[in-house]
């Protein structure tokens, strides 16, 4: 027998043929006791092997009283005993042949400093012995198609039928409250898992096996803290692949937040920004709050596809309308004038007080006149220019026959996706839209949310089909041997340079006469910058001068430099003084490459100048990247305007700048082992395109032949606040 | 007998004690039996007094076979009759003495120009004969307290159980929804009042009439257009002056859903931004939909007082507290650390593994031991910097008798606002809760907001109870006669400065030797600029000249300029050149001040110079106002922080600023009979504060001597964009 690999346990820990349970209770109530109710109540058809040497047997069951006894190695084992106990078990476990475990029993890294070295103990036993481990600290997890419940959650105890969605969380509580809100919008769980501390096997590791379930339509997960972001981008990859969506919901927005998060979960505060925006790089959709993520879900689940942003709107109200409509231009779907043929069509239809431009207002009269409501969803559908339509109306407690039949022939005679949205909706309407597989919502914003998502998400699919696969990672021309720390100047340029980066030409002279040989070089105004690598606030200490276009400015220029920051920094190193050929551009870029704790290397590119720190103008995107998403990356940007061109100043290409951003993505990537950040602060953009101005480039500490495993998470983090503080202050 | 008041006969509208229904159906399901069959049924006891010649009777009411038969002159008439059968009815009815008419009838101006004609003609009918109407259009109203079932609509074949909350609304679709989800919240409306067309009485009217009632402790409107926002803001004063809070849902928000407005609804679309400002001024409380109009609803119809915006959270997941201490912070509140002797008690109840901060994780342990959270929330609400706290929780399915105790005792110890916050409650739980007075959501992000709602509402009461108040409006120092448009630059900045408003010194030189003296009296460097009545962007054809500060220079230029403006604008009235100080300042604002169509004169601050057109970051404030709404209205502002000073730049008055606005508002509120427009663009900031460096001062057409009255809406609003365009352009 080969020995499994660890995606083959984990696969079998989700669809186990046997479960063991150990410190199993025959008080069902009980934590030790719930599995079995759970087990034999809702028809698991495994082997359910309870271990506890205090039965013989529990509710028909024979109970075996140890580990030892068991008559197979389970396929999983539960583990609901005290912490201090769980160790040893998992010992027997693992010499027993029980190769996949779940962990209950809390007491571990969620209690202090004792906890986290028995987790470690644990961890590192289990892997020793070649086991999965789930947990601890979890709720465990429910697998419905195979009506698995290795879980005590309460969400259990009520109806826990199947469905296309697969639902994972690192909340166990949250998890439960969203896990019954499912089931309170008739939408189905396939999977339930709550993955707890996760000492060993993580949120996307569990995620990346329940997504491979044909059965499983939709993935939704809930995170509070992620330490490794190459994972969670394998999975986005796969999900889409496999053309199944993956909702998430994180916590931990604002500093607030990551303060609480900090205190309560003990996970890793992933960088909001940069989460939100690697995420979206790759696909996920990303949801606010839980209400959100239902919405969400409940949009995803259905086969139909959104082949663009078009939204079509018919309402009962036409208050409601201009408010869906609205909210519509807010998320980024458009309201389009419908074709003339479907005007046509509507005015055949329409009430005379109705409106028939779109939002169409079918008033009241549709009670009277069913035909009116379906002729006009029918047209928008039909509409060219409509995507996705949104069905908008009330109460109607009388009228819900009715209604079903014309919703129902809505569905059959359309093809694009649309979603009905009945506020103060009878309660039966909804349980007998969803029967029928019709989308319903009880929000007018809610829907017009979830139609966005929708839209967002297909297009995602079909730009990524559209993407070319990404060539090599760029040789970076760097020495074999390199130092950590801050770059000489002249050098980073070079290799920037070499890479295809556009850089205002600079050399260092290390003396007056050197300085003026350079500025005959370049044949244009230049600027002088102190370079040492003991100062980094060049301007503070007046270390630059700009715009010198004569023998004896720059002469006297290079002597100024180099006394003011012989008097300012006695004890720095003064290498000399940077020359640069000035360059020219009406508009101010920020571009940076930072060393995320999660994501790894991240490019920055911000807008405005000394504002993008007001207003935190700034896009991510982690490398490397093509040159599309440099251009989505730019009209992420709330200031992207500018780059079009305001007030008679003219625009710039922003395909030249997107470049720029893709090429810098692509040496970075390359960069990884070495780089720790690069400063293109500022970025001059003018009709001859972007060219940076100034740069510092830090390479990381023992860098070089030797490139360091992977860092310590708080030092990481710690090193990236750094970072980022400096990218926001002048030199 | 006096001739009443039109707010009498408004007050006895909405509580009548006789009601005469004229085209009375015995078919209780049509539209024009459904009141009977209500006032009735719901025990109405004031006389009903049906009137239709087909009947002698229904359901054992006199039924009589024309108004003027009917034996009294009933307090209010519903009118559900055929649109052209309308005037002759409420004709017949002012003869009869009835002076209250509701008009469900539909087929007026919402049918377009003839409908209009005969809602004018009703109008006026009504006006001269000393009626009040209420629609025509609309689906009339509900006093619960009364009994009173003067509609149709569906809203009423429910429980319509009398509370604290009085509705308005101009929808009657979208109203009748709203209705609906306020009982399914089990919270209670005393008034169902939707306003249709509002050819005569407006929703303004209606709700200054229910707020009177001392049932109503909230008012909640629901509004697609605004004529008048004069009776609004009167509106939201009485509110104030009753300590009831008044919460707004207007659609119309953005380009699109104005257009969908524009085309559906008829209602003027007024500029949603000063809206917004204006209605925030005056304390009213905004709600962008329905469900954040209903989470407000529940938060203010309780009794107890936010003296602060100090959150407190308790919660039995981690996840969720971070997820709600995140929202927080977006919305205005803070989320404070506990006082030593808060953490001290807490540590006392807590178990090892929950967290005695804030949010205070209390974990699943309560349920073994209910103290653990009763203590805990006790604790943070006696905490000094708490102000308002929420307490999370899920399922618990098995715990609601408990859980009711729980918070009941909670209830009966404290007396700040606390909110539960269940998610995916048992239905019983939520019923239980609210029958307890105990307020209660199902959404943490939700139950957030509707915190912050409270807070900012208690907030504003504490403000204006501190608000001096304001002073009379300055003598505007205008001569008798002035003339309509664009006002010379000389006379505009010295009736400013009269005003107090920091302008630099300007006046006109009409040759080079006048120019020259003006130099000599500014002793400092100035700006030359065409003044001609006809050119209005002088910069775009070189009639700008900056920071001349010799001779020489100065008659140059006052030849150049002369010598463009005639070249390129040789039809333009050249009346010389205006000599300016030139000032300094580091901070560039944009001031102005607008005739809104609905709200009057109305005062805009901007920062950013070039940015304010692309990230639209303006202020508004209706006039006059004080130097504290001044200076909040500069906190609103994106880029408020640039008055602080960044990197390096030194920050600014802010007082000095605020002051600016205020003086200006109080002017341009006593121009309010001339004053168009005033744009004053660039205001340069710097260490000695404000001053504005141009000046464009426009007056209306026609006026002066003789103010024009109330203008055509829609040329106001065509007005109005052409000047805001305006504002954002460069001169």
């Amino acid at each position: 027998m080969t020995t499994p690999s660890r995606s083959d346990i984990i696969a079998r820990l989700i669809n186990p043929r046997s479960i063991a349970v150990i410190g199993a209770s025959a008080d069902f109530a009980k934590v030790s006791g719930r599995p079995l109710k759970h087990l034999i109540g809702k028809g698991y058809e495994g082997r359910i092997l309870p271990v506890n040497p205090k039965y013989p047997e529990i509710a028909g069951l024979t109970c075996y009283p140890s580990i030892e006894a068991l008559p197979e190695a389970a396929d999983l084992a539960i583990v609901a005993v005290p912490a201090s106990d769980v160790l040893k078990n998992v010992e027997a476990l693992g010499k027993r042949g029980i190769r996949a475990v779940v962990i209950f029993s809390s007491g571990f890294s969620e209690m202090g400093a004792a906890g986290k070295a028995m987790e470690e103990a644990l961890t590192e036993k289990a892997n020793a012995l070649g086991m999965v481990v789930c947990g601890p600290n979890c709720l465990g997890f429910i697998n419905a198609f195979s009506n698995v419940y290795a879980t005590f959650s309460q969400y259990a105890d009520g109806p826990t039928g199947a469905g296309p969605i697969a639902f994972v969380t690192q909340s166990g509580a949250f998890g439960t409250a969203i896990a019954a809100l499912v089931r309170q919008r008739g939408l189905g769980l396939g999977y339930f898992i709550n993955t707890g501390n996760e000492a060993d096997v993580s949120f996307a590791e569990l995620m990346m096996a329940v997504i491979e379930d044909p059965r499983v339509r939709v993935a939704a997960g809930y995170l509070e803290g992620l330490e490794n972001g190459d994972e969670l981008v394998r999975l986005a990859r796969r999900c889409q692949e496999l053309k199944k969506p993956l909702v998430l919901t994180k916590v931990g927005r604002m500093a607030s937040g990551v303060r609480a998060a900090a205190s309560h979960t003990g996970a890793l505060a992933v960088t909001d920004t940069v989460f939100d925006a690697v995420i979206r790089q790759f696909g996920v959709l990303r949801a606010r709050n839980e209400e959100q993520m239902l919405d969400m879900l409940e949009a995803l689940a259905g086969p139909r596809i959104a082949t663009g942003n078009g939204l079509g709107i018919a309402t009962q109200s036409g208050g409601a309308g201009v408010m869906m409509a609205d909210r519509a231009e807010e998320v980024g779907l458009t309201v389009p004038t419908l074709a003339p043929s479907t005007q046509a069509k509507l005015a055949t239809v329409m009430p005379a007080f109705g409106a028939a431009g779109n939002p169409v207002d079918v008033t009241g009269e549709f009670v009277a006149r069913p035909e009116l409501l379906t002729e006009s969803v029918v047209a928008l559908l039909d509409d060219p220019n409509v995507h996705i339509a949104i069905v908008w109306l009330q109460l109607m407690t009388a009228h819900v026959d009715k209604l079903v039949r014309i919703f129902t022939e809505i569905r059959d005679r359309t093809s694009k996706p649309f979603f009905v949205c009945w506020v103060a909706a009878p309660a039966e309407a909804l349980q007998r839209l969803r029967e029928l597989n019709i989308t319903v919502f009880t929000a007018g914003e809610r829907a017009v949310e979830a139609a966005a998502a929708l839209a967002r998400y297909h297009a995602f699919l079909r730009q990524a089909a559209g993407a070319a696969p990404s060539p090599a990672l760029p040789a970076t021309g760097l020495p074999d041997l390199i130092t950590e720390g801050v770059q000489p100047t002249a050098l980073a340029t070079e290799w920037l340079s070499k890479a295809g980066i556009p850089m205002a030409p600079a050399a260092l002279a290390r003396n007056a006469d050197e300085a003026i040989k350079l500025w005959r070089t370049y044949a244009a105004p230049v600027a002088l910058k102190i370079e040492s690598p003991d100062i980094t606030h060049k301007s503070d200490i007046g270390g630059v001068l700009l715009n010198l276009n004569d023998e004896q400015a720059v002469r006297n220029g290079f002597q100024t430099v180099m006394k003011r920051a012989a008097d300012k920094e006695p004890e720095a190193e003064l290498q000399g003084v940077i020359v640069q050929a000035m360059s020219r551009g009406h508009i101010e870029l920020v571009v940076g490459v930072q060393r995320d704790p999660v994501f790894g290397m991240v490019v920055m590119a911000g807008l405005g100048g000394v504002l993008v720190e007001v207003l935190k103008d700034v896009a991510f995107r982690r490398a490397p990247f093509d040159v599309a998403e440099g251009e989505r990356m730019l009209r992420e940007l709330r200031m992207t305007a500018l780059l079009d061109g305001v007030r008679g100043q003219s625009g710039v290409d922003r395909h030249a700048i997107a470049s720029m951003l893709s090429t810098l993505s692509r040496w970075a990537a390359a960069m990884e082992p070495v780089l720790a950040e690069l400063d293109l602060n500022p970025v001059l953009v003018g009709s001859s395109g972007p060219v940076a101005v100034d740069c510092v480039m830090v390479f990381r500490e023992k860098a070089g032949t030797n490139p360091p495993d992977k860092l310590q998470s708080k030092t990481r983090e710690g090193n990236e606040h750094a970072h980022q503080k400096r990218l926001f202050e002048t030199r």
